[in-house]
């Protein structure tokens, strides 16, 4: 079992609760990765399941949930031949932090009828480059459990450069040796920056709701992760994720609402 | 009022609970199109909101709700400065059939800070061609609702001739003539045809869940949505629709989750 697994690991204590401690080694300078509490739900929404994947879940985020003891209860809406639909709810003393609807099915990994190439060609990994290491007073525990790869450009920002389009592009792996699975992708698609630093915005750029769908599972090696972003109006952006895995298998794609930082 | 406001009404009968009349005109050869049931349960999320607009929907449809009376149960689960968050719930004969989890908020009509271009261009409207008529056994009366012109070549499935990649793109009105508002968007963003048709497939294709974001009040004037999906795998596909308005701004954004029909 990686840190990653127990980080995430949900244990039943009746038919709709399930236990968990929130791990404070993901944290983004404070609140938690979305992509982490999300894989924590996911854990008990899969356990639940009578199918094996989750093919669909949006997550709204109500609260910023601490580092900790917390519960996700889950209840079961309608369960078919083909897919299951639940309910999952994210509670911390008592206090519901992150409400989810889960599409749980089981995948077979068939050769695809149709696949579109990916929209940007990332250049080779040794062109690529890591954020600077936070500083430890930031509280940016996250970096340290994945190692991001970015395309240059697309990291302009840090040097007062940014491209002045909303994207973000890297590959990404776990620090610790794990192959992805469809947890490791709850985490990496919500794991590169904000897509709007690198329109010129900076500051907390805080998720309301994130749904991200499992196209496939990834096959062992880095992902490849592309962020881009279509408008920037009125105090709110979407941010669209793409993960490929290392046979260029379109493996998940995500959709987040978020609002642009004030700071 | 509209028959489109009338089939969507939704009246309150008390603190969670609205009454709606699903309308036989949006049947899509039995069951009802899902983006009209959308409409139907944002007008009460909307009602019962602090804020205007639903700026994010993501419904699971469990069950094909029939025409007659059903019932919206709306819980509201946090409100805060900018947003609220509400789960809704279409019920009929005591039985849920969709579920949804929205964000309301309230958008202002700001000038966007960015915005990309449409990703395709439509010909002029006198260049597009209308869908024939259904025959009345199909019991298809969503066509009669809203008026639909379609960019030629991703209706070319209809001559034997698909273009051979998951697409559709059409100007889209409602037949009795009304402005644009968000619950006419929640009808359009789901009313192209599959896109999977395009990749030659045929036969029902049924929505599994569809989330869809609005990002700005659209103009008078016709919309233009443009249909694509990316993987068609293990008989899943996604579906993604935008709808631009008539000042080509882009007002809303969609992504489903669906089942490749076996017809």
């Amino acid at each position: 079992m990686t840190k990653f697994d127990e980080a995430t690991q949900a244990i039943r204590v009746d038919e709709n609760t399930y236990d968990v401690c929130l791990d404070p080694g993901y944290s983004i300078g404070g609140p938690l990765n979305g992509g982490y509490l999300m894989a924590v739900v996911l854990r008990a929404v899969v356990d639940d399941s009578p199918f094996e994947h989750p093919v669909s879940t949006t997550s709204q985020f109500h609260k910023a949930p601490a580092p900790g003891p917390a519960q996700v209860r889950v209840e079961r809406l309608k369960a078919g031949r083909t897919a299951a639909f639940t309910r999952a709810t994210l509670v911390q003393d008592g206090v519901a932090q992150i409400e989810s609807l889960v599409t749980t099915a089981t995948l077979h990994g068939a050769e695809p009828v149709y696949a579109d190439p990916p929209g940007h060609r990332m250049p080779p990994a040794e062109q690529c480059v890591k954020l600077p290491d936070p500083k430890p007073e930031s509280g940016m525990t996250l970096n340290a459990q994945m190692e991001l790869l970015f395309d240059p450009p697309t990291i302009g920002w840090l040097g007062g450069e940014p491209t002045g389009r909303p994207e973000a592009r890297a590959y990404f792996r776990m620090t610790e040796p794990q192959d992805p699975d469809p947890f490791v992708l709850a985490l990496a698609i919500d794991a590169l920056p904000p897509v709007v630093f690198s329109a010129g915005m900076r500051g907390w750029a805080p998720t309301v709701d994130l749904t991200w769908h499992l196209r496939a599972l990834p096959a062992p090696g880095p992902l490849t992760l592309i962020g881009s972003g279509r408008l920037i109006a009125d105090g709110w952006f979407d941010e669209d994720v793409e993960a490929w895995d290392a046979t260029g298998r379109l493996v998940a794609q995500s959709r987040q609402l978020a609002r642009v930082g004030r700071g």
